[in-house]
């Protein structure tokens, strides 16, 4: 298959929901999530492969060779952040594709089945924007989610994802299939490959990760007749408390934590009335779960201080907490060996966002990739990546899928680490 | 009539939209709001009245003694805030009602019609809350704001006040009556009559009222991916400037000015994504123009700087400006002297809070009354007023209408004052 037929799918799949500004908006279980579903699925069965959905909305697109075995599954995500980049997710899935379409082709000429079957992903919601906790497909087919609480997840309109699945009609039955490995490609979302002009990022682990849900409660009254210091308003002591979570990175070493609010509601949300209540979400990040641990103690005693100060409550609840997962010693070499035979350059590199490889990675060997990222920038729709970093990310996980389905790791006696600390929604 | 039934239908009404702790919620023209009106309606109907409903849903009813003759009109409003109280404009509607009747039955008693007919008015829409700006009834009525622009005025999911209102059965087509005189009586919303120990407020003055739509575009980006230095985060700059807008309060006297914001919508509101766009809306109000403008101009300053200081673009714009309003003198001497003569205390207030008296006051000469607030607070459930000073307030309301419909207002040669200045939406 060609480098140009990759490309052509790749650009097409970027005007699905696309935006004003080169960006897509393919929020999960949206019409123009749906509508990319339908483009994974004509694909898949243009190819002569089976499709299943399963009860959480994950599809897979399965090439079986040799009926009976283990698949190694290979893919990404096609939800995308509202007002989000065309690569994040789409390039994983289109490049597993094609990877898939040139080893279905090698193995039909060989005449010989390989060790495992192939089969192609697309994880459900591996965003997070319309329905929290983000990575839910993956996670709730490792088990790491509970599939029910999931499914009677609800967004900020009170949909559930089991309405919404249902709603565009890839709330399905099937089972995904028995999995022997994964390997994962994605833009890098950060500067380091860039900086450095290396083609393949190799990642070793993900950062550690928690959220933090803030529940503001302050007095409502009248904006106008109210005197000021008869007054209990909830916005003034969440806005404190969104700079609190901002500036709490000052107190580390560059670039150890990052730190940020992304989701507000406000009650009652009045042009004049002074707020009632404001829930946050914070979400803190480090390579380190010390700094992790010790910006969130110093973030609760803080806002303890400020709830007295402003005499308002303030709950705060620890949700959706990631430890630090190492990926397989043996996948990085295999990797980066891959890497080496086909001339490209690689080096080892963490991850600070989450991805789907994370969670597989608790249940079977696998390995994650990198390729460049422009300006870094991701979750938005100046993210980039160029043709020729997308070509050689196709070469990279082709070669990768090929030998884990020969074997390649299954013949090592690797550990999978990080399992004793399991992740999952508080 | 008496001051029980009176007591009966308020806290009749009060169970409609009834929150868990005593407050209502009847944002306007939602089904809780029609319901009062359905109630108000079928009043007005049963006391053998005339009905009519204006293109902007206010309803009045009409007591015509005098063929032609113009009306004096006594009201206020129905709707509330979400999660308001159930005393803000319903006590003011109810006491009108009921003071109708005693007026009614005193021309039905003596034989002799008075100079002016009575209308008793539920203004739509007083409180803003769904649909910006606030006083939207009256101020239609009176000529402010312009009928068509009110009608395309949409709430936050995007619902028209002509759909609205059409939704609910109350987009009339009817035209108001012809007014000669305008009084309305209100829960005082402050401290100063209760701190005082004084039954009557009589209203001199509306405060200067100014509203900023401040608009802070900074760029999307990815919460864990995106390195704390690459970010042009727009809720920390927002969060900024609500802290600005509360904190310009400390540079003037204390309560001078009030100064905050009640309404703010973030996007994309995802609790990984750093956010693009937030919008604010910011209140402020004092008994002293230059207090509001100079307290404008050094935010705007303020805001200035911190987006150079953010690389953020901030867009701000002045709206819904409400230029002191001065209620006639006769007018104020008039409700002294009714309230002597039925042995109420009174004295002269200012009000900070908007009403439908003040727009019906550059039109045609008004009274506006409070009656004393427990605690000073309003616009939610906590709001509350004794049935002793409810009725206290109801004879109040009857003394003075009852001086109006006899002309007592009319034969004075008294300007409106204020009418060259023009309220309105910029």
């Amino acid at each position: 298959m060609s480098t140009a037929a990759f490309l052509k799918d790749f650009h097409h799949v970027a005007t699905i929901g696309a935006t004003a500004n080169n960006g897509v908006d393919r929020q999960a279980a949206t019409p123009d999530d749906a509508r990319t579903r339908d483009w994974f699925a004509s694909r898949v069965r243009h190819a002569g492969w089976e499709l299943r959905v399963d009860t959480i909305g994950n599809m897979f697109g399965l090439l079986e060779w040799t009926p009976g075995a283990p698949f190694v599954v290979i893919g990404s995500h096609l939800d995308s952040q509202p007002l989000g980049g065309r690569f994040d997710g789409a390039y994983g899935v289109i490049a597993a594709m094609h990877a898939a379409r040139t080893i279905d082709a090698e193995v039909t000429e060989s005449g010989m089945a390989p060790r495992f079957n192939l089969a192609v992903v697309n994880w459900f919601n591996e965003e997070g924007g319309r329905f929290a906790p983000s990575v839910m497909g993956s996670s709730v087919f490792t088990g790491l989610f509970d599939r029910e609480a999931m499914l009677n997840v609800t967004d900020l309109q009170g949909v559930s994802v089991r309405e919404a699945l249902a709603g565009i009609g890839y709330l399905g039955t099937d089972n995904g299939p028995e999995v022997a490995g994964y390997a994962e490609i994605h833009i890098e979302q950060g500067r380091i490959l860039e900086r450095e002009s290396i083609n393949i990022g190799l990642v070793d682990r993900s950062w550690y990760t928690q959220k933090l849900d803030i529940e503001v409660l302050g007095e409502q009254s009248h904006t106008g007749a109210t005197a000021m210091a008869d007054r209990h308003d909830a916005l003034v002591a969440a806005s404190k408390i969104i700079l609190m979570v901002h500036d709490v990175t000052a107190d580390f070493p560059e670039e150890a934590l990052v730190s940020s609010v992304g989701q507000l509601t406000l009650e009652p949300n009045s042009p004049i009335v002074v707020a009632r209540r404001v829930r946050l979400v914070a979400d803190l990040r480090s390579g380190d779960p010390e700094v992790v641990k010790a910006a969130r103690d110093s973030l609760l005693r803080d806002i303890d201080a400020l709830a007295r100060d402003h005499d308002i409550k303030v709950n705060v609840k620890d949700f959706d907490i990631r430890p630090i997962r190492r990926f397989p010693e043996a996948g990085i070499d295999l990797a980066a060996q891959v890497a080496d035979s086909i001339g490209l350059s690689s080096r080892r590199i963490q991850t600070m966002a989450g991805h789907d490889s994370v969670a597989m990675n608790t249940m079977v060997p696998s390995i994650m990739l990198f390729i460049p990222s422009v300006d870094g920038v991701s979750h938005c729709e100046r993210e980039f990546s160029t043709d020729a970093d997308m070509a050689d990310g196709l070469d990279m996980l082709t070669g990768v899928a090929r030998q884990l389905v020969h074997g390649a790791l299954a013949t090592s006696e690797m550990a999978v680490a990080g399992t004793s600390a399991a992740g999952g929604v508080a």
